[in-house]
């Protein structure tokens, strides 16, 4: 800390920009809400122009094979937090896949933040958008070790509200009024029903002036926009103006917001100190045809654990300090509390299982990452579970698609990841050995875990 | 021609590099085999690395809505020679959807091709690979305008030898005696069964070649990988290192072939007078299991009249003259020939109609194409027409799938190719004018077609 903020303040007294890259450095985390694998212009998307992300990624490094750590919002949001699977915070659970607005659960005191491991270390910390791990005030993020908190605090379409139009019909042509969903400032709800077209304008602003502000000093701003979660809404500025629709009208304002935020830093002379992440919780949310996003080549969407649901187009930047680069190695969010702890010099929680990696190897060096495998979780249950290349699905199950139960496959159901991306050709017949290994991996995995209070199911 | 001639003597004897931009630049068509709209790194792919393909589209345009004229391979080829649709040349069948070994049809020596055309403006022309449009020697290359020719005049798979494996067997574990495929140099067979393994490199070598003895004359140089359709080869270098398997393995020697050719071009300081144009003949082999390619997030593949079957991964490039983008526009390798027309200053043919357009807008000051339609045949029949970013389906057919007769739709199918490039979502209910105006396009393009002998059902 002392050795950052000398650095940084020596660097301001004399009007230069020095190399303080290597101490305490800030970090933004950008996180989308149900963006699909293949949405973004650098991940090939034909129609939707996302300029400022790509050059985000041609600066930094674009991961093709980083995965969240369950297919829906609240748990995977628990998992990027904490660094842990969401089974282990009672953050999912088989009958609510989602904390909802009469939810009365949420993150426990127990579990320790991003945020919270970082304002421990020094860091002025900033949550601002999505939050979804509780809007009572225990769970918020003022509660969770953030400073401050400005945001919906849970889904955009919650809150419904009884006479707009039902179903489907409410999200072709939304209407603000048609949920009533509460913007937050801190513990406080300053606007209701909150201003959607606005939002991502705002947030941005936000984080834009928080940076300002915190210029002499190590920040962590955890960005969690509400969009692109149906119902879709763009300011005036962006309503209109792409070749996707509504879609990319949302996607191509949240590339601007991206813009705006790598400007400030590079204005305020931060670029070479502040690691700067974009991502997203799930993947597409498909049954809403073209107002969901798309997956690109991968299968399924949301609330699936085929790679569709828990793939994201993920950037990594750092100018100076990450090699820019195409990463085809695995990584989560669960290694972001690991990595951000190490790049930070802050303590990750020793007292409890951390199911994450340090990609620092990989961010730095461009060595293999230390993720070998990744369990995909479907609501408390592991539906499936990847190890190098090969991939075993136990259980499969499209959900939003009306399917009530999993489909079980014994002997599983394997893909070679690499030479198959899309998983369309079973080779378990000629793999045994691989859904061998992956068996084990799984009763180890299961073992670790501890019977806690689910969190989603109180209400 | 003299002004490029001077000035390129005039760098030479002063051992100088002189912007001779403007005069009689030099064009490469790079041309792939079945290659998919999502093999490239740069369109989305994530375990196939394409480091040569993504600088060159960091250097260059990035075509997103770049089609071919045709859903298989003669035709195809046939569209791209001569910026006609095939249907003019007789190049399309119904019945046998290209040429095979037994075919003693061509491509009609009235037909005017780019080799030709730039052959008439003095250009040194080369044609390097499959050419498909003809083996008899009155259809091959060199009786087409292009002053040298070397490789497999037909498909990679022709020829198989009777007693090697059956069926899908063949391919997946591909001997290259299996197939009795010639390698000519002219008109002359020059080795059978051509060692597939070395092609790729052999006909780059070949292309590097035929630059650097050209470097002070105009040249253009047309090469028309065999792969990656099946069977799949790669030379030693390759086979194994890539995490897609062989089919990686292929694409990234064609990457490694790609940089190879514009790495010469800078170092012979033709960089700056060269544009480069690298694309494919149709979509991906879906058939093949893992040794077809992907579309990406675009609808099925080669055969068809969805967009998989016919928009192709597209890069122009040349450092200088064209602005590094992103390009939205519709674009197509009928526009082939007038735009190098055009920028060579040769003369496109005008005794006869032509159905492309010149790109130079687009591809030198970033305004919209001109062209605005694209009919996707289907054989000789006219499946589907985009005009704007509207879509209707007439008919469609899975070809490879077994299934025997077309689909008739009437109403046409009809999508928004901006909203929803995968082509999902029927809109023709909420907007049948965008139907009847593409109606009259057809009827329009096909009151232009002219009957003409069929070469592909000779033999």
């Amino acid at each position: 800390m002392r050795t950052a903020i000398s650095c940084l303040l020596l660097a301001a007294l004399l009007n230069i920009s020095l190399p303080c890259a290597a101490s305490s450095p800030n970090v933004v985390v950008i996180f989308c809400d149900d963006l699909g694998y293949g949405d973004l212009a650098c991940f090939g998307h034909p129609t939707i122009a996302t300029p400022n992300l790509d050059r985000m990624a041609s600066e930094g490094q674009r991961w093709t094979e980083f995965y969240v750590a369950a297919c829906v919002c609240t748990p995977s949001r628990a998992a990027l937090q904490t660094g842990r699977y969401p089974i282990r915070s009672g953050m999912c659970s088989n009958n609510r896949r989602v904390l909802f607005p009469d939810s009365t659960g949420g993150l426990p005191a127990s579990e320790i933040t991003i945020g919270q491991m970082l304002k421990a270390q020094g860091y002025s910390t900033h949550a601002i958008g999505k939050w979804h791990l509780g809007h009572l005030p225990q769970y918020l993020p003022t509660s969770h070790g953030y400073d401050s908190y400005f945001g919906i605090p849970y889904s955009n379409d919650m809150d419904a509200v009884s006479d707009s139009p039902k179903g489907k019909a409410r999200f072709w042509n939304p209407e603000i009024e048609y949920w009533n969903v509460p913007l937050m400032r801190g513990e406080q709800i300053v606007e209701r029903p909150a201003d959607q077209h606005t939002i991502t304008r705002r947030y941005t602003e936000e984080a834009v002036k928080l940076i300002r502000e915190n210029r002499q000093h190590p920040f962590f701003i955890y960005l969690a926009h509400n969009l692109p979660h149906v119902p879709l809404f763009a300011s005036k500025e962006f309503t209109g103006t792409s070749r996707r629709g509504l879609y990319g009208d949302v996607i191509e304002e949240i590339d601007w917001s991206v813009g705006q935020i790598l400007e400030t830093l590079r204005a305020e002379g931060l670029d070479g100190n502040t690691m700067v992440v974009f991502t997203s919780d799930n993947g597409p949310w498909l049954t809403f045809d073209a107002h969901g996003g798309s997956a690109g080549l991968l299968r399924d969407g949301k609330g699936s654990t085929w790679e569709g649901g828990m793939r994201e187009p993920t950037i990594f930047w750092w100018p100076g300090r990450i090699t820019p680069s195409v990463v085809r190695e695995m990584g989560s969010t669960l290694d972001l509390l690991p990595t951000i702890a190490a790049i930070t010099g802050a303590s990750a929680p020793s007292d409890r299982l951390l199911d994450g990696y340090d990609l620092a190897p990989t961010l730095f060096h461009n060595l293999p990452s230390p993720r070998e495998s990744m369990f995909y979780y479907h609501g408390q249950e592991v539906f499936a579970v990847r190890h190098g290349m090969f991939k075993a699905h136990f259980k499969t199950k499209t959900s939003y698609s009306g399917q009530r139960d999993a489909e079980v496959h014994d002997p599983p159901l394997l893909f070679h990841l690499g030479h198959d991306p899309s998983e369309k050709y079973d080779i378990a017949q000629e793999h045994s050995h691989a859904i061998d290994t992956i068996h084990q991996l799984k009763v180890e995995h299961e073992s670790t875990i501890e019977q806690v209070e689910n969190q989603l199911d109180k209400r």
